[in-house]
């Protein structure tokens, strides 16, 4: 079996106002649709009845009307938006992934990846489990089921689920009265909840998602903290593993939509201070500093508050673009690049540009950028990376699977500059990165290798170069 | 959990060439999509490699020229039509079910319905397992996984799960590299095999699909046997259970396709034999014999040639009634029935009309056959019924869940009469049932109560008329 | 240009009762739909405002039930089924056609061909007209519009009208305030109008489609007859040319339903009639007589009874087939005709077999399907054809559109027979056609080459083949 | 017939290199769809023969693969997005619209709206012309065909056409060999051509869309030219009308895309233009601008340079948000604007803040914002609009029908401040405007209701605030 890694984003709400809440999680998602396009669905828990609806495709293309009015009244209801795996098949993957077990039915959401989900799953497997899908989901509701047969209830089994998994796990389990959100004691993905103007709760991967419902915002997740939603109100639990904060410093850097909050720092934020420590770090004579939409352009402007050069718009993204396009075929004249992001012509005609990108893979977009703003008369072209150069693999959810298809394991800066045709390039530094979301501990284990936990062995990794300049169109 | 009751449709084939195997598939489920309307799905393996689709829907909605030719070149490929409760949220019902276990992946597809199906799954939930469908093939699917561990091959664990489920069952099942088709030792649901013109073999609920895809008829599968396909050609086993046969007979009163042979007799001559006893047991003094089309027809020509009344086509079918058709609306002033069928004032005006369904429900549609042939003129119309009364329900994989909604269960031939209008009423003798497949042993529960296995305790079966009378449709 | 030639259906409500017009046409179509699968439309007017909804494909996949409903209340309403060229680019071509024009708007479906189109249209393209589809339909509504200007009302227009275009045209109109029925004065197509249950009348081109919405059949529209609904009643009208009543024999052999009846004449008996001659004029030493379902059956039924040779039940036709059924691929083992049609071998094995079909287009289908009963053992085989040889292309709106493709034009019944593998083959004879519909005037043109309008000059006819067995399916 | 108004886009390509023709229109098309959303349409002329693919939904929506593929291969393709009034029975609507006239056939594609297209259809349909359209573009085709039957070209056809009609076009007609692209005397709506890499020639609405396909802009159309694409290469041609140049200003303001250039004049810089005179003429005491992404970006950071307040990201767009999304049921506690729009509390907290915007219609929008920005700790809201007050109906194509709709004409900027609950709001001068595009004879009439040509007399205008509403969503 070969592993799959996934980012995803989850979104639950309890309330005792029970109608209408399919339809407030379909919101919910819809504001955490960057955290995953290819599969997203819905699971309501009617009277210990559970009801889902999940598909590949986004939250709009999965719903519709009907859908959505079919779902009953509830008071709880359950949400995922996943990014993995592509293709027509793998609607078995999409989650919230409904089981029913000896106790009654559950559903499960998970952002996250286990880094001992291989060995888990080989131990079921030897006790005669089958495995539907190929995701770490189904492993957890494994272990919950067979915790619950030795506990007394739900929230004994998902503690005892605590000590056995490891790796990323921020998780809503739905069972037939309660709702309950984990966040795994390093903390690697967030999640917050808020309270609803009527009464009842949400859960959210972000802040962005508690703010677009209109619900208010109480506080994060603690790492290691289990929180229970039911009709006796909210209850906090903590498991009894220690570890140290290790909030994925990409989740500030890519991920993240800027106006959310992830454990008390901005998001924007800190996109603001690595233009800041870019200004500084690696400076450019340049007279205009622009950014490629959309995720460049909080950095950008980062760059242009401390280095003083002026902000501009010089790229504009074609905001059409979308999974149903027809890439040009292989003898077109036409390049894709081009029909995404567009020059102005009026803001770096004849100018020295510093561009502002959150990240440069494989190299290729970076250089088609390069060579459409030279087309449009930029003078000089200095590029600049809100991150630092990846080297690592990450284990706990991103999709950074291999080594091979990083340009940054095999080059240097200067080499990459270069080969995109860019005057100059420069990375954040990485003793830099903690600055972002200074005062947490984050994992930068993708830029220094430094794993908090121990690491799968034999894994391979090597999707990663396809998937993440797709997550880009 | 509510029991959930199926009458289903399985094909398989292995070939040595190794193209187009999911178009066979495809095509030899064109020709079974009389056993299942509601969803269908084709598995192939590729090298140890399994890829499945599936989804509700009709074999021709379900697969496109896309979705076939994305298919992968293989030297196995297993399908299945279903029917069984609606809905688009019970796509993960529809089968073949793939699992991964510890051995490797397995599809299975099955027809029939475990009577023991309740027992088995408490048991397993008990062990920690969790359970995606409601269906008793993942139930099969645990066993098969668990007998497997403990057996050095597939043969011995599907051979050892034979003597544990109980029940009706005939079974496809695909591992990495074999075959397996299985039928219970009472061979309550039909399997037979045949051979590809070019070297490989189709194994199919029905022979009608073996001659649609041009195989050559061999054998039916024996009750209690189980064929191996794999690169060493077919090898035949048997299970240690020794059990009297116990053919369905309602496959020969409704649901096989006439140019079917099972057991050795052909569904055509058990049809017309029905309508010759039905002649001889409950005569009509008349001008003229019709059948309801199309399952009808058989009969009414048997009656005929059994009274010398001479046939007509007195009913015409409207063809084009599918699933998307919108019945009329309350308020309308259309009869859905009249859209459906509509008399041939031609043949019955001024007739006494003898009038041969297959079977009688709740009686509600008969009653709107009889009014539309008196509008049509006919002068008297003598209802015939080619199988006996239903008086109890099948455990064995047939859609008659509940007593409550049999109308014969309640009500006597002349009250049924009344009801729907008809000058009078005969239905084929129960103690004749035995005669339209003479020499072979036949399940007759559903009509004397008879059952060859125990049967559940407390199952709850209330959705037979909504299904059957949609069935007709 | 290239000729359109189509056979189509119409249906037409008037009704006071102003609510469900939209659903009551659509179950009209429904029951019209063995006139024409390729696309469909309805029209309803609201006040004068014409709201139409039509496209490519069968009315259940044109119409959903939002749609439907999206239709306002009305007390007019208009459909058509239409057979034709194939694509989803025809969608243009879909009736019925909406045009605005100096007195409103107005809806026009059409069944027929006109004879002089071409020279109607060339010279309404030298006043500058522009033409958005291919069909006569829109040459029609040019000419109403013409003469509506030169006239006070759209009856006077219409009648004009009748004057001007020459051929077949069974027509129904919709102005803002009226619903017009028009049958050309030849009668070729059928047209037939009912009492609804509550007050309103239908219109419908087969009594069928009355019957299967409630309505009471009133009469035929009579050939040159003008039928003008509003809310004064019905009004008949007659256009000032007499010509000799000249029904389409080939309305009674193969495209009409056998439960309506037409000028009087029930389709149903005409067929047993053509089965009666043939036992007669081509007997054949058989021990059955069978018909290739659905339309052989009658004349098989009618071969029975006048020869005595017992009636069976030989093939078995998949009623799953339909428009996404995916043919089998080139190099596949498996032949097409086969998936469609199943022998009964029960039926045919050791048997003399006579095989009764309606036509021989090319002699492929027919040549299959002997093939398949001799391989379900049928001793002999003797086709009988329920038609007479074509030998000339149809002007009239029936989709025979070249001599080329007729296998009858090139080759005698010996030659033919010994093509298809058949033992004997017999046609109806062109001069015992009449006795059909026996009173009736018949056109027979594509017979015996006796037009009853001045045939169209230069027109190409080459598309028969494709069709004709593509309707087949 | 009430009058339909609208914004478009068109698009053609004349090419000798014949293949992929219809694939580059797409993604020309791609780079227009800003100009319309709401349907499409692609035609080619393969050696005379017209083919034609339209539909209501974006360009990625009514095209797939398939679609594209079955374009033939061609030297022309012409293609169209459109901003009119939606629902699926729209389809009519759609171009190119294809038409078959005397001499040929013929697709049209047009941007722009007629002044004069009621009386010149009223003309027509008096000589009998029937319309299945209520676009203008159909009442073009009549007169182009009228004009070609009395003239020897197509070119001479058009020429005269520009003669009688009278308002805003911007035309492509593409006849059976050549090519022609027509702007209107005024040059209302932007046209211009460039050449691609491999010798052929592509006109565009905007530069943009040459850009992305990779032609080089060659110049604009000029007002009143007519370019004529053959295989002579390309031919200028002008009609005898003079008039002032009249480029809609407010596709500076608002249609446009940043990257393209008008007339000389880059749609960046103007915006930017506009941000500096508001600042100059409406200053605010203010510690950041921000503007609402995406139309007031540009504008903002005008202000922000004319002002030397400090700019920044302080809303965040939903960019998932599409057709399909479910706004919040009317008893949902979800506002609408809230998950389209999202305030960046980093950004304004304690903040007085100048929010830019490009236009207010209603206000309601407007006034969301204002509240979001306020619960995200903004301290004063300075609201600032690019353009002047909305005072006047458009006729020339841009969908402000109504005075009724526009807050403007009712309230006075305090009112509407008060309204919105901003401390401040400040125009565009109207005497400004001028200067967005200097040297460039502008059209602004929906500020100051001076009128270019004559206008219609009782048009009705009342659909505005629904689709301007609807176009920022």
């Amino acid at each position: 079996m070969s592993s799959i890694h996934e980012e995803c984003g989850v979104f639950g709400v309890y309330s005792p106002k029970r109608s209408g809440l399919a339809e407030l999680v379909y919101h919910g998602l819809y504001a955490l649709q960057h955290r995953g396009q290819e599969g997203c669905g819905i699971a309501v828990c009617d009277d210990g009845v559970i009801i889902a609806h999940k598909d590949v495709g986004l939250v709009g293309e999965v719903f519709d009307k009907r859908t959505l009015d079919e779902m009953p009244d509830c008071c709880m209801a359950l949400g995922h938006v996943r990014y993995s795996t592509t293709g027509g098949n793998d609607r078995r993957n999409c989650q919230p992934i409904v089981v029913n077990h000896q106790k009654g039915r559950m559903a499960i959401a998970h952002n996250g990846n286990l880094s001992n989900a291989g060995e888990l799953r080989t131990k079921l497997e030897l006790t005669g489990a089958i495995f539907h899908t190929t995701s770490d989901t189904e492993t957890i509701a494994y272990i919950i089921t067979k915790q619950r047969l030795q506990t007394d209830s739900i929230e004994q089994a998902v503690l005892g689920t605590m000590g056995i998994i490891d790796g990323a796990y921020s998780l809503i389990v739905m069972s037939p009265t309660k709702l309950i959100a984990v966040r795994d004691p390093y903390g690697f993905r967030p999640l917050c909840f808020g309270r609803l103007p009527d009464g009842g709760y949400a859960i959210a991967s972000e802040s962005c998602a508690l703010t677009a419902i209109g619900a208010e915002f109480v506080r994060d997740v603690e790492p290691g903290e289990m929180l229970v939603f039911s009709k006796d109100g909210v209850a906090s639990h903590r498991c009894d593993l220690i570890r140290p904060r290790r909030t994925c410093v990409f989740e500030y850097i890519y991920f993240a939509r800027p106006d959310s909050v992830i454990d008390g720092v901005s998001v924007h934020k800190a996109r603001l201070k690595a233009g800041h420590i870019l200004a500084q770090k690696c400076p450019a004579d340049a007279d205009i500093v622009i950014g490629v939409p959309d995720s460049g352009l909080d950095a950008a402007l980062g760059f242009s508050q401390g280095s003083g050069i002026p902000y501009g718009i010089g790229l504009i993204k074609n905001k059409y673009i979308a999974r149903t396009f027809i890439s040009p075929s292989q003898d077109s004249r036409v390049d894709k690049v081009r029909i995404k992001l567009a020059a102005v012509s009026a803001t770096v005609k004849d100018k020295r540009v510093v561009l502002v990108d959150d990240s440069i893979v494989r190299g290729t977009t970076g250089g088609r950028i390069v060579a459409i703003l030279r087309e449009a008369g930029a003078k000089e072209i200095h590029f600049r990376v809100s991150a630092p150069m990846f080297l690592h693999p990450c284990y706990y959810g991103t999709d950074i699977d291999s080594e091979d298809g990083l340009i940054a394991c095999r080059h240097t800066a200067e080499e990459i500059a270069a080969q995109m045709g860019a005057d100059s390039l420069g990375f954040l530094p990485v003793e830099d990165v903690g600055q972002l979301a200074r005062g947490i501990g984050c994992c930068k284990a993708c830029f220094n290798g430094d794993y908090p936990t121990s690491i799968p062995t034999g894994s391979t990794k090597d999707k990663y170069e396809m998937k993440l300049s797709k997550r880009r169109s």
